[in-house]
């Protein structure tokens, strides 16, 4: 069995370079045949990393690659790490024969480790010299401490939008240790559709997950559009959220550490915002976390996690349902805290909580906290 | 050996009035001989507890008794929990023979589980009987996950401050499960200071501290005081903040699961709020907690804690140091990690941040991220 094929006009290719001693994939490349429109979102954190930096100071242009790298960040590496960077486009461009600013770049690994550099020059010319339609070697050269690959899959009329990224651990909202590189051969019918259909597909799927409410100097989400496939607006749009949604949900079952799922949905806030935030800081609480882990519905903390992100919400109109059972009702307890002891042990756990009458509602997924996650993070650097 | 004695004016007692299936200390009463004067603070958490709404609403009036279980938190537990504050304080303004008013409460444990308060209504004239000038039996009546008491004595000129906490988890600023209960026979040359210099003592000791950035809803700190001993302003001041600091690093260094303490100083931020922020946003960080609980010095994680609480913060001008070793230089990683792996073993690790060249500054303690933690976390309510 082939492995899911990139779009028309697409091709990738994924391998060692030597980054990873382990020699499982650090390198991948994905290319389009000719110059192609691209929107991208990158993380907000100040310690946006060096590759980071470069991508989004090329939106607007027509890109031809991505090469991106695991294995390591390239991130709070100063001069160095940008200076890689260079090496690395020009590398690349020079392969390709386009321009420098027609590659963008990504990486993602251990912070603050100076990028062996020289090892993705090297190998770059002979990866470029692999490029198939295939997805699967690329999507398993972008994987950290992910289990599985990431692979998604939607049709946008007559058109394809696959999408492959990676995720697992510092996986927050407004985008988390994660890469998705995303491409379609749509043509939408207007020029300027894919920068705002991304950032949607981003609000209402990357940004709606968390892992450990720990927000990266490495996100970032790339779509690649070749146009050589008619589709509507509709049908992109929904298709994009269709890819979006899935990578996210995979991230999310893939965390690191992670046994369960916890599907949080906040309804009645004055605005979704509102309710994304709340939701939020319910999938933050480290204690809520671990109750999730242990299967014990130790409903407080929710209320908890709320009652501290919202310091003016009115208790007396909350109420809270795990699996369906409601434990609170407009601020009193029900007592079928036991009842709700059998809805936490499934691998998906639905967390209801309705603070009062507005029309915003969320839903964040979510993992819970255990103790294999914190070994995963206890060592590594030294 | 006696145990630390309160102030003049102030007797108390504990034990077990059934709460706690184990039989140890759930009740305990401390009372001053006189209606004396009081200042608290409280949890900003929306769901906060109907104990503290209660004694919240007693500011500005003169008190005579706090009565604290343990064992359960009476939070989330609507009109029943009202009911429950109101027999406590009937049944224990009966025994002392004084005003409903002049009673506090305080309670601590898990959260929505209606409180059995006969139990304590049952029990507290026998409580009253058992007063004495020790402060074991109160400090043991209150202690939950804590293995410790935690008592701290301080001299404000011939005056004694003497307070005595609980700690433990769902700790973070803004008050955490934290319970703690000052007691002086300081008089104060002014009536009006014992709130505000409460507040300025909180402020710089409980507010500066983290367990797991979860706020509860109990958290209380009373300061008691019955004026029989003469005390300058700068005494009492310097001697309240002794005692808040003493207790604040005592809860931290028996923090769930814990088993290093990390104090996180962040230097050069344009106020000291800020600073604090951002010393918090590093006390938050499951991953940075995770690799603390290792002795793996991953700093790149600190860097994107603050990266993630100020998304504005220019990295050039930051300077990390680990056990005061310079492991991120101005922007640049200095290629001293494994130097600073020996500074991440010790039961304490210091944690450096220089941010700018402004002068707030602010230090927070916080502890590790243990599988501990999430074991002691995941079961128990059902």
């Amino acid at each position: 069995m082939t492995s899911i094929q990139w779009p028309l006009g697409f091709t990738s290719a994924g391998g060692n370079c030597g980054i990873k001693a382990s020699g499982t994939g650090d390198l991948g490349v994905l290319v389009a045949e000719i110059p192609v429109q691209w929107a991208g979102t990158f993380t907000l954190n100040a310690a946006a990393a060096a590759p980071v930096l470069w991508s989004k100071a090329q939106l607007g242009k027509l890109v031809r690659a991505i090469v991106v790298n695991s294995g390591n960040a390239n991130a709070c590496t100063g001069l160095q790490g940008e200076e890689a960077v260079l090496r690395t486009v020009k590398a690349a461009s020079k392969a390709l024969s386009c321009s420098e600013e027609q590659i963008l770049v990504a990486s993602t690994g251990p912070i603050g480790v100076p990028l062996p550099v020289e090892k993705i020059t090297a190998a770059l010319p002979r990866a470029i010299g692999e490029l198939s339609r295939e997805t699967e070697p690329f999507a398993k050269s972008i994987m950290t401490t992910d289990t599985k690959m990431k692979i998604a899959v939607a049709k946008a009329g007559e058109a394809t939008i696959v999408g492959v990224a990676k995720g697992a651990a510092m996986l927050a909202p407004n985008m988390a240790t994660m890469l998705a590189f995303i491409a379609t051969d749509a043509r939408l019918p207007e020029d300027d559709l894919l920068a705002p259909y991304l950032r949607m597909s981003v609000r209402d799927s990357f940004n709606l997950i968390s892992v450990d409410a720990c927000e990266s100097t490495n996100d970032s989400v790339f779509v690649l559009a070749s146009a050589l496939v008619a589709a509507t607006a509709g049908e992109f749009s929904a298709g994009l959220r269709q890819v979006t949604k899935d990578l996210a949900r995979q991230m999310v079952e893939d965390a690191e550490g992670g046994t369960r799922v916890m599907r949080i949905r906040v309804t009645g806030t004055i605005d979704p915002p509102r309710a994304a935030r709340l939701a939020h800081a319910v999938a933050a609480s480290a204690l809520w976390r671990a109750a999730l882990h242990g299967g014990d519905p130790n409903w407080g903390r929710v209320l908890s996690a709320i009652g501290s992100e919202d310091r003016e919400l009115d208790m007396d109109g909350v109420t809270v349902s795990i699996g369906g059972v409601r434990v609170f009702d407009k601020g009193s307890p029900t007592g079928r805290t036991l009842d709700a002891a059998a809805e936490m042990k499934g691998a998906e756990v639905l967390v209801e909580v309705e603070v009062g009458t507005g029309t915003g509602e969320a839903e964040v997924l979510a993992s819970d906290l255990s103790p294999a996650y914190v070994l995963e993070n206890a060592t590594g650097t030294s």
